[in-house]
C-alpha cells in the first residue's frame, strides 16, 4: 500500500490486519521519535475527520500541517496538485486530502513523492470511514459474514454508501439498500428494500446522513422522518441485537429521530472513537510501508499523567 | 468544580484560590507530561480569548484541538451538543466553549462526561474575563473591599458587565454602572452615575467595547467619546490611583481617546497577560477535580534556554 | 537586526551569513529547549509562506500561534498595532505578519518590544521570499555577480519584484525588467526588455505570479501566454544553463505553459523548500539578537526514527 485511496485496493487480509493494528492501539502507546509532518488538506468543510486524524497524529507523536482552503492560495486558483507539491516541497512527509473531485487522487498519486491518505472524495469514496464502520462491526459481531446490513439514505450522493457497499458484499456481508424516491444509485447492483423491512431484518442499520440543504423541499423534509427515517416506532421493530450506524453529522428529526441518537443500539459515538484509532493504524501503515518508521526501535512512552 | 461556567458557582474562597494559584504559575513551570486534549470550540469570533487559552494550553504540555468554525460541520447545521459529543467521542478531555447562546451550557453541562470552560456565553456570561480583571484589581489594591469601580459602556449587550458586577459585589468592591442612554440594563441591582462622576469617585475604571457595527449610527459614535467616554480631560480628573481597565478588542476614540490605551493608569495589555495565568489555573483545577492530574509527580522542567 | 523587515536593511555580509545558515540547517538539528512562542498574524491569504514559516517553526521546536484573520477581533475593527501588542502581552516571543498595507511596520517596529518578522507587505516587500530566491542562485551558479538575472510579469503590482531587483543589483547580478504594457513601474531604476530577449540572455528568469482576478480581461489572459509569457518555444531558446523562478502560486497556462512548471530548467519546487531553511535562519539570527537563545547549550536530537 503505497497510498491509502480506496478500500477496493486492499486485499481481505489487508483490511483484517488494519483493523487489528487500530484495535491494539486502543492499549499501546507508540510514538514516532523524529520529526514526521503530516500535512491535512481538506477542501470541504469537516469537523470529525479532520479533527479526528489530527488527534490520531498526535497520539502517534506527529507534527500536524493544517490547511485552511478559504484563506489559501487555492482562493488564486491553485491546482489540487500545486498545493500537494508545495507541502512535499516544504516537508510534508504525509498527505490527507479531502476534495470535492470524485477522482482528484488520479492525478496525485503518481506524481506526488510522499503517502496520500483519501479523506474524501466527491461522491465517490470515504476509506476511513469505511474502514471504521468495519471496525465497529466487528467489534459487535465478531465477523462480518452473513450480517445482513442496510444502507439507508441518499445513496446517490454518499460516498459512504459507495465504499462501504462494495466493502462489505467483499466480506461476506448481505447488503441491501433503501432510499427514498430520487436517493437511489441504480448502478450499484444491491437489492432496494423499504425502511419498514430494513428496520425489521437488517442485523446493522447504516443511516446516511440527508443533505437537505441541497435537495430537497421544507415538505419534503417535514416528512422525511415519518415515510423514510428510523422513527421511534420503527426502531423498536428492530430485532433485539441490531445496532444503528451513522457517519455523522447528524441531521435529528430528519434520516433519524432525535431520542434515538444516543439509544442503546446506537453505535454512533463509538465510531467517531473507532475513527481515530483507524485512522492512526493508517498512518503507521503507511509510514512503514515508505520506510519512516524504524520498526526496531520502539518507543514506551510511560503513562505517568504528571503536574502541578 | 466540575465545569467552569460562572464564577457565581464559586465560593470566595474558591476565587481566592484560582487568583493564588494564577500568581504562581507566573513564576513556576508546570507541565503535564502525558497527552491531555483540549479542544477550543469557539463559534463567535475571538482573538484574545481563543489565543490566550491556546498559550495557556501549551504552557501546561496539553495538545489543542482548534474548530474553525467557519468550515465546520456546524455549517451543516449540527447542534453544539454533537459537536461537544464529537470532541469527547474522539478523545478531547477538557472542552473550551464559546457560543452565542447565553445559556449554551444548561444543555450541555449534565450531558458530557468531560470537564467544560466557558469561554463566553452569549451577553450572560464571560467568567474568565472576570476572574483576570479581579487579578488585576488584587495586584493593584491587594483588596477589593470597599475598592470603588465603575462599570462603563455598553451595559446591555455586554457579557463582561454581567459576570463582573456581580462578582466585584461579593468580593466587597462598591459597584456603580455608568451608560449612554439605550445601553443601560435596568435588570443589574446597581445605580448608575455619569461618567463625570465615574472618573473622579472611581479607583478603577472598567470600560467596555462599544459594539458600534451592531447599535448605533455613525452620528452617534461621532459624539459618543465625548459625551460617554474616556476623554484625556476626565482621565486628568481621576484619582491619583486609579487606574483603568477593558476586555478588548478597543475602540480607540471611542470608548476611550486613543492616547490612553497605554497611559499611565492603563492596566489593559496587563488584564491580557494575566489571562492567560488564570486560564492556567483554571485547567489546572478542572484537571485535578476530574482526576486527569496526579498531584505526586512534579515534572519541573529546567528553564535551560538551548540551542544553535 | 532587531527586526526582519526589508533586505535593503542587511549588509551584504549579513545577507551572505544568513544564505550560509540556511543552507547549514539542511543538514542539522537545531532544536530550542524551552517554549519559545512565534505567532503567525497573516492578514491576507497566504498557504506557501505561511506553510513554510509553521514547518520552520515547528522544525526548530517553537511553538506555533496561528492567528486565523477571518474568524478574529480584527473583524471587530482592531488596529494591527493593538492585535500585535495583544499577542505580545500574551506571550508571543516573535512576531511574523503579512499585511496588505506598504508600511505596516513603520507603526510596529519601535512600539513592539519583541522581534517582527515581514511575511509580505502590500506591493512593497517579501523580504523572505528574497532570500529564498537568492539562495537558489546561490546554490545554482555559486555567485551572483554578473549573473543576467530578468524579472518578468507583474512588476507593478509585485512586491517580490520590488525586493529581489534591488538585492540582486547590490549583490552584483546585471537585473533587467519585462512587463506586459500596464505592467512596467518606471519608479524603479532598471532596463525594460521583451520576454523573446529575456528569455534568450538571461541566467535566470524570475517569473512573476499574474494577478489576472485582479488586473485584466479574458481576452488579456488568453493572449497573455503567447505575448508575454513562457512558452515552450521561448524555454528552447534559454541558454543551455539557464533556469526558471517562480515565488508561486502558479497560473498554470498564463505567464507560464503548463508543461514547463516541472522542467529541467525549473527551481519552483526547490524555492519553496529552500523557503523554509531561510525563515529558520532568519528565525535563529533574531532569537540569538534578542538574548532568547543561549548559544553554549546544543541540543542535539538524534536521529533516531522511532516507533511501533
Amino acid at each position: 500500500m503505497r497510498h491509502f485511496i480506496s478500500v477496493n485496493q486492499l486485499s481481505v487480509k489487508e483490511i483484517h490486519s488494519l483493523l487489528d493494528t487500530a484495535e491494539s492501539l486502543r492499549n499501546e502507546n507508540k510514538k514516532v521519535n523524529d520529526q514526521i509532518f503530516a500535512a491535512n488538506l481538506f477542501f470541504e468543510p469537516s469537523t470529525r475527520t479532520k479533527m479526528s486524524f489530527i488527534v490520531a497524529q498526535r497520539k502517534l507523536g506527529l507534527e500536524v500541517l493544517d490547511l485552511h482552503e478559504d484563506i489559501s492560495s487555492t482562493r488564486k486558483g491553485e491546482t489540487l496538485y500545486d498545493t500537494a507539491k508545495t507541502f512535499e516541497s516544504i516537508g510534508a512527509n504525509l498527505l490527507i486530502v479531502r476534495h470535492h473531485a470524485d477522482t482528484w487522487f488520479e492525478d496525485l498519486q503518481d506524481q506526488i513523492s510522499i503517502p496520500i491518505i483519501n479523506g474524501g472524495a466527491g461522491k465517490a469514496e470515504h476509506p476511513t470511514q469505511c474502514l471504521l464502520d468495519l471496525l465497529t462491526l466487528y467489534q459487535e459481531f465478531g465477523r462480518l459474514r452473513g450480517l445482513n446490513v442496510v444502507i439507508v439514505g441518499d445513496i446517490k450522493h454518499s460516498r459512504v454508501a459507495r465504499s462501504n457497499a462494495n466493502a462489505l458484499k467483499r466480506l461476506g456481508a448481505k447488503v441491501s439498500l433503501c432510499a427514498a424516491p430520487g436517493f437511489e444509485d441504480h448502478s450499484l447492483d444491491f437489492p432496494y428494500i423499504t425502511i419498514d423491512e430494513a428496520t425489521k431484518k437488517c442485523d446493522a442499520l447504516m443511516l446516511l446522513r440527508i443533505q437537505h440543504e441541497r435537495h430537497t423541499t421544507n415538505s419534503f423534509i417535514d416528512d422525511y422522518l415519518k415515510n423514510y427515517g428510523l422513527t421511534k416506532e420503527r426502531e423498536k421493530r428492530m430485532q433485539k441485537h441490531a445496532i444503528i450506524l451513522h457517519p455523522a453529522p447528524i441531521n435529528r428529526g430528519v434520516e433519524i429521530d432525535s431520542d434515538l441518537v444516543e439509544c442503546e443500539r446506537s453505535r454512533i459515538f463509538k465510531q467517531m472513537n473507532n475513527g481515530v484509532f483507524i485512522r492512526m493504524a493508517i498512518m503507521i501503515e503507511l509510514l512503514q510501508e515508505w520506510g519512516l518508521l524504524n520498526e526496531n526501535i520502539i518507543e514506551k512512552r510511560e503513562k505517568t499523567v504528571i503536574s502541578v
